[in-house]
């Protein structure tokens, strides 16, 4: 059967998260629902990252086969109609080799987390960053980052009904820059362990407000215990940004 | 009587515009209540741009007399709790001499007008940008912009309803820049006519789509009749990104 890929936006806020659930809208079904509308086909909508209820996608990836050939930009048009009215959109479609998956085939995942530091609440990205009132210590923060970075076990970064069977990820970046009363972080990864990058945030978050050393996140990274960890940041302020594919790119 | 000035940032798309109108909710309204709240004065709160409809700000000025002295740091904190839960908040409140005014004593407007081209519609920008399908020649909009920079009758690019003694005006700078796939217009004056950017915005934009040269324009701008402009940019691009002040900078 042949198989499109699609890169969908979509903003977290009303949604319970990307997968399927028992109640409520999800991204999945969303586009599940769509795809049905077009082809009459029900069928089996894989993405790159199970994003949480709260958290938004400027660049998620996922695929799904129709039993015929269709064209696939026809099938993107065809799909931002259908999604409507929800916050999603298909930025992209493309037709993919069977051997394509969205989730198994991407070799990099890129999350962005976006803090707003400053007194007044946030208006035009209220919903879009986590708001804090003080200014965070970046350098401290990318210091902190900075051991994180490379082959570790984050067991103190993940939730406790992370179903990974290892606990074992390789960060290859992290950093941490400012923007005017902005405070961005970027990181990137094969793969990432549930809660993993709002575990890590709500930790440096700590370190930026002076309250943790980079050294307090050595000692939580080496703890491999999920008590260590510092409050985990909210699903609001994190998307996710890019999945590559060795294949597209 | 003591004056105090703010810095407001809001977001548009729920008000009638800034100023009080017979029905609906505006800026000024949502503001003179929650200094209502505080004071118990009802005080007049006069803006230095007098946004429409679905216009945002980031960095709107206004200005207000208590009866009292307060503490204007603690003004600003008090707006930001009464002015819940509209899409307003307060940056920044300062205590500044009688001679202020945010409308009069402004010796430069800056918007910013923001244009997303592409075939999906704006999801996490929703109601912020003007969603346009196709790009935009970015080269020919900067030439035509160029056109409008200085000293004009800019009676083509002025509302009917335009209220202004004079039809002359004098753009420090239009520069037009692209952002991956947003357009970016930004615009400085001392002072606008009503409608003057989202008119000028609207004419560029055939210049970006090739239905109009930058010589186009030059007639438009010369023919100093309204039927001559281009159709209006819609109100949720645009932006009241800053006012400056000499005796503030």
């Amino acid at each position: 059967m042949p198989r499109y890929s699609i890169t969908v936006e979509y903003d977290g806020t009303s949604f319970v998260g990307w997968q399927v659930q028992a109640e409520g809208a999800s991204v999945q079904g969303v586009l599940v629902k769509a795809i049905e509308a077009i082809s009459g086909e029900t069928c089996v909508v894989r993405g790159a990252g199970r994003t949480d209820s709260g958290v938004h996608a400027l660049g998620q990836v996922a695929h799904f086969d129709l039993s015929k050939e269709w064209d696939a930009f026809r099938v993107g048009e065809a799909l931002n109609f259908h999604v409507r009215p929800h916050a999603v959109c298909v930025l992209n479609c493309e037709r993919v080799p069977d051997t394509f998956d969205a989730r198994f085939s991407a070799v990099q995942r890129h999350y962005l987390y976006r803090i707003l530091t400053r007194r007044a609440p946030p208006v035009l990205d209220a919903g879009r960053v986590w708001w804090l009132t003080q200014a965070l210590d970046v350098t401290s923060m990318q210091a902190a980052a900075n051991i994180l970075i490379g082959h570790h076990d984050f067991t103190t970064f993940r939730a406790a009904q992370c179903q990974a069977n290892s606990p074992w990820r390789t960060l290859e970046g992290f950093s941490v820059t400012q923007d005017a009363d902005e405070v961005r972080l970027e990181v990137s990864a094969r793969s990432f362990l549930h809660n993993q990058v709002r575990s890590m945030v709500g930790s440096l978050k700590l370190v930026g407000e002076g309250k943790w050393t980079p050294g307090d996140v050595q000692h939580a990274l080496d703890a491999r215990d999920r008590k260590a960890c510092g409050p985990v940041a909210p699903a609001c302020g994190l998307y996710l940004d890019r999945v590559d594919y060795a294949e597209r790119h």
